[in-house]
């Protein structure tokens, strides 16, 4: 630091509120909207977005659900007045939603803003003017008395200029009026009531048309809790309450708009503005994204749907410019993400429990999911946002690519082994480890280099009756059977009770061998058949699955290929070496079959 | 929105905590920091760091003030273990920085992460377990009697293998424990106290030697005030509370990580663990930044050094690779910056006003300015990060580019018109407005277009008695003096009382011109001049200023160029059209002349 501190900077001055009663409430409704992302937003902009882009940004703030919209600053540019006349003279606004229309507290500056608004349904006039002492003194030199006065003439003049109107146009449009006194957050508790009561004196509300009081923290001077007090105040004191919507405008200057927002809301605060993603003034507004979904996440309908974020983001960033942070909540590409073994393994293991949970329950379960505070799904976001690997990333990460990939499931110890395989990669190779880098590794490692050199031509299999030529569904030893079904292992049961016999015509390469074995089932009758093609090793593992390439549970229903997939673990002849060997296939027999040679050749290779 | 929001997520259960006494606090004091940069932070990027970064960010933390770093978890991989390593035997740890190693409740991960440690200064060996029912149940399939069993046996083996330990290089550090029961936000706290009471019983520590309780809100799952309440419930229940450290580990889910970590401060904790930039798992830890400069510009020193920001965001981004947000608070490039007119025309207003009065006091004054919660300059921005200008900026920032560039303040009607086409400018070719294009714009429009082609060869000025051929320090009819000097102003006075005669030899573009004129100044009397050359026009304002190029208020001390500046406006002779002009020159004469010029020229080709 340059300077001392203590002598540079004040401590925030807090309201003393021992009788608050926000701390023991909590938010079980959303407020009233409004977004402020065509004015608060665009005027911070390095380049402020052009009548074109205003409008699709427009179009897309009604489809998300926004009922009250701040349009334009009509008087700051010609762009700002224009974009407002576009929108009422198209009809480009649904009858439900509510333009705002800001203006300074200068007469010269209302009178087009309210031309500006000119035939709209329903207007929102805000104003604003500063009354913390600060503003006051430095920029304004205004008393308070002054700055009361200044106000009231204002809003008289608009209530000429509007509800009092003696033009017919103008007389059919509903209006409300909004006054900001800012920086509310550093202004006396009493005289931002004061002001306030003033204003609506001038004004005359209803219980039916509110006026909205915007108690802004334009610039965040102060923590959370020494807002909700401060609002609190505000919300006990000002008389009329029936007749007030109190609405907040929080801006992030100490990081702690939404908390500063909900707390506000807790105090008794009813409407809320600010912009997607955070933008603003400086460090933004508070974000309406999360602000939404912090509600959604405790079941509380936000009444605007962010069912596909995605699309959200791609119109905020292209329209805009800034880019939303890789960590922002709820939308940031690393949101839902991790790279963390354990966290991995955590959330796979959360997946398949609430899977497990649902198929008993037959409904839908309560979100409930290790590191994951919401369901991605809801915002349109796949489980491939979920989990990303590197070197740091574990068997829970590296067995849900392997699933991504193969649709199978590893054993365990076949996991371990490919997952030290993918860390030592990373690690070597410094780089983000994808569904490709996977997929290469995988088969490199564990499937036959070339699987359609390797033909099954013919294949008997008795047990004392004939098998078909083609052999499904017989089951490994320790098998782990994903999708196996009844009939199938009452067979596969049958068949490990004697000895089976192994009669078969393949063809390596394009060369035919015949071949045969025999043991107590499919598989080691296929082993003992490999064995007599001059392969050595000895079986140390052996797991099948079968799987339904949609993901099925159901028997061979139309328009689904049943795969099967065998995992086999050899070790040399010499007991040098062990090697893993992988094959999927339709047919179960070439699957083994695959699995085995894949495994012999890296043995002998190795 | 996909799902019915109300069937699929609940409520969280808030603790009931009515005598909660966190809200009348403040903070007053930084609390102890621990930076998880290189583990929470590095285990969450894409590409994790390798030892030489990860060595690089290390003395980059140590140098801005951290005195708590964990560097790494050693047992997750190879990179890990080795920079632990390398950091204790290269000496990179200076001997009041605590290094802190991670590791899950797993024996077999427990002794690799002490050995990691061997022979550092001090260490504190940190360790985790889930201790919520989610985590507890999903993912571990563990009761309560048997996580508090884990526990303790994990922390007598840490205390066998490090401060009970008969290895006598083992028996030299010094050790600390700490125990994040994960997720404490979502644990019953009656169930949290009692898992670390049983690991401070297993552990025994000292007044001198902490145990380090890390409560974390390993995902963000409450309301901030929900969070305060759990803590100081937490800091009520824990016994013997002056032999336990309570730390905080905050991410950020519902981006309220930065209110949750103060209001947890408020309610008691004494410990922070965090990242710059709020690097982390998915949404990040709490921003390090954030809080730390949330303290100081309420007047409390954090103990942490950002008085070069911008060097500490690089650093960051190189090594994250991650983007700092250009709305971040205190370090985004945004932040302290605005566009607006009024906002401008608030600060540049601040800015004066901060002048006069530390003139005035003759020491530095408190800091107290529109817009901005903090002196950018403490964080050693510029104020060039301040003002931005595009078709939304007004006059003040406008002023403010114009006195960047030529180091003058505009008369306000000529800041009125330059403000007016430089906003025509910005939206008709919707660009940022740089310095660069103020200065075309201004001398395109108010300049000569090639000022060396004039030339003062010769000029007397009589009043009664001669003036040097040279004549510095006249004054115009409205000056406004910026750096006027007293003698010279009593000068001017004498001159304004007579008449003024003016000869002069001036060579444009290489043709000598004599000229003459008379009136009440030296201004006048060019003025006169500048009519007989045959320029027709009558002035309308008039202004001059002074200043020194060094900036110093000082008569012409050494090393400083005193300068003059003159605008002038004119209407042509038939009073159609208008036009200012200005003239920046060391030479008064010329610099009036310059003006006059400019503007004469700007009449006759309009």
């Amino acid at each position: 630091m340059l300077v001392d501190t203590v002598k540079k900077y004040n401590a925030f001055p807090a309201l003393s509120l021992p009788d608050r009663k926000w701390p023991q409430k909590s938010l079980s409704k959303p407020p009233r909207w409004l977004s402020t992302d065509l004015r608060d937003g665009n005027q911070a902009l390095v380049q402020p977005m052009d009548g074109d882009a205003k409008l699709r940004y427009f179009q897309s703030l009604v489809q998300l659900g926004y009922k009250e919209i701040e349009v334009s600053y009509p008087s700051a540019s010609q762009t700002e007045f224009d974009f407002t006349r576009r929108l009422i003279t198209t009809k480009a606004i649904p009858d439900d939603v509510w333009i705002q229309v800001m203006a300074p507290c200068r007469e010269e500056l209302i009178r087009p803003t309210i031309e500006a608004a000119r035939g709209a349904k329903k207007v929102i006039v805000h104003i604003h003017l500063s009354t913390s002492a600060c503003f006051r003194e430095v920029v304004f030199n205004m008393t308070e008395r002054e700055t009361i006065e200044l106000a009231v003439r204002c809003t008289r003049l608009i209530r000429d200029l509007t509800k009092d109107s003696t033009d017919p146009e103008l007389r059919q449009t509903e209006w409300t009026l909004e006054f900001t006194p800012e920086n509310f957050q550093d202004t006396s508790p009493e005289f931002a009531v004061e002001i306030c009561e003033a204003v609506k004196a001038a004004w005359e509300p209803t219980e039916e048309n509110n006026i909205i009081f915007n108690v802004a923290a334009t610039v965040e001077v102060a923590m959370p809790n020494v807002f909700a007090d401060q609002i609190e105040y505000f919300c006990d004191h000002i008389s009329e309450r029936e007749k007030v919507c109190v609405s907040l405008h929080n801006h992030n200057d100490r990081g702690c708009a939404v908390a500063a927002t909900e707390m506000g809301q807790l105090a008794g605060a009813d409407r809320v503005e600010g912009c997607l993603f955070a933008n603003g003034e400086r460090t933004g507004n508070v974000d309406l994204v999360t602000l939404a979904m912090n509600l959604y996440t405790q079941g509380v309908d936000p009444g605007i749907d962010f069912g596909d974020i995605n699309q959200v983001v791609d119109m905020v960033e292209e329209l805009t410019k800034i880019a939303v942070h890789a960590r922002a909540p709820y939308a940031g590409k690393y949101t839902f993400c991790t790279f963390t073994g354990t966290h991995q393994d955590a959330i796979r293991k959360g997946y398949k429990s609430r899977a497990r949970l649902e198929e008993k329950l037959g409904v839908s379960a309560k979100w409930r999911m290790p590191y994951l505070p919401m369901d991605p799904a809801d915002l349109g976001r796949k489980h491939e946002a979920v989990i990303r690997l590197n070197s740091q990333s574990g068997k829970g990460g590296i067995g849900w690519f392997v699933n991504d990939v193969f649709e199978i499931d590893m054993p365990r110890d076949l996991e371990i082994a490919f997952t030290r395989m993918v860390k030592r990669y990373a690690e070597e190779k410094s780089v983000e480890v994808t569904h490709d880098i996977i997929e290469d590794l995988f088969r490199s490692h564990y499937m036959l280099r070339c699987p359609e050199g390797l033909q099954l031509l013919r294949c008997t299999l008795r047990t004392g009756k004939v098998c078909s030529a083609v052999s499904n569904g017989v089951n490994g030893v320790n098998g782990e059977h994903k999708h196996e079904t009844k009939g199938k292992a009452l067979a596969n049961k049958e068949s490990r009770s004697g000895t089976v016999r192994l009669q078969a015509v393949i063809a390596i390469k394009g060369i035919r061998h015949e071949i045969s074995g025999s043991g107590e089932d499919m598989f080691t009758s296929l082993v003992s058949a490999v064995h007599r093609l001059g392969f050595c090793f000895d079986v140390l593992d052996y797991h099948t699955q079968w799987q339904h390439s949609e993901g099925t549970e159901h028997e061979d229903s139309a328009g689904t290929t049943r795969r099967s997939a065998s995992f086999v673990k050899l070790v040399s002849g010499g007991k040098i070496s062990t090697s893993w060997g992988v094959g999927i296939h339709e047919d179960s027999v070439l699957a083994s079959l695959h699995a085995i040679l894949s495994a012999a050749e890296k043995l002998e290779t190795s």
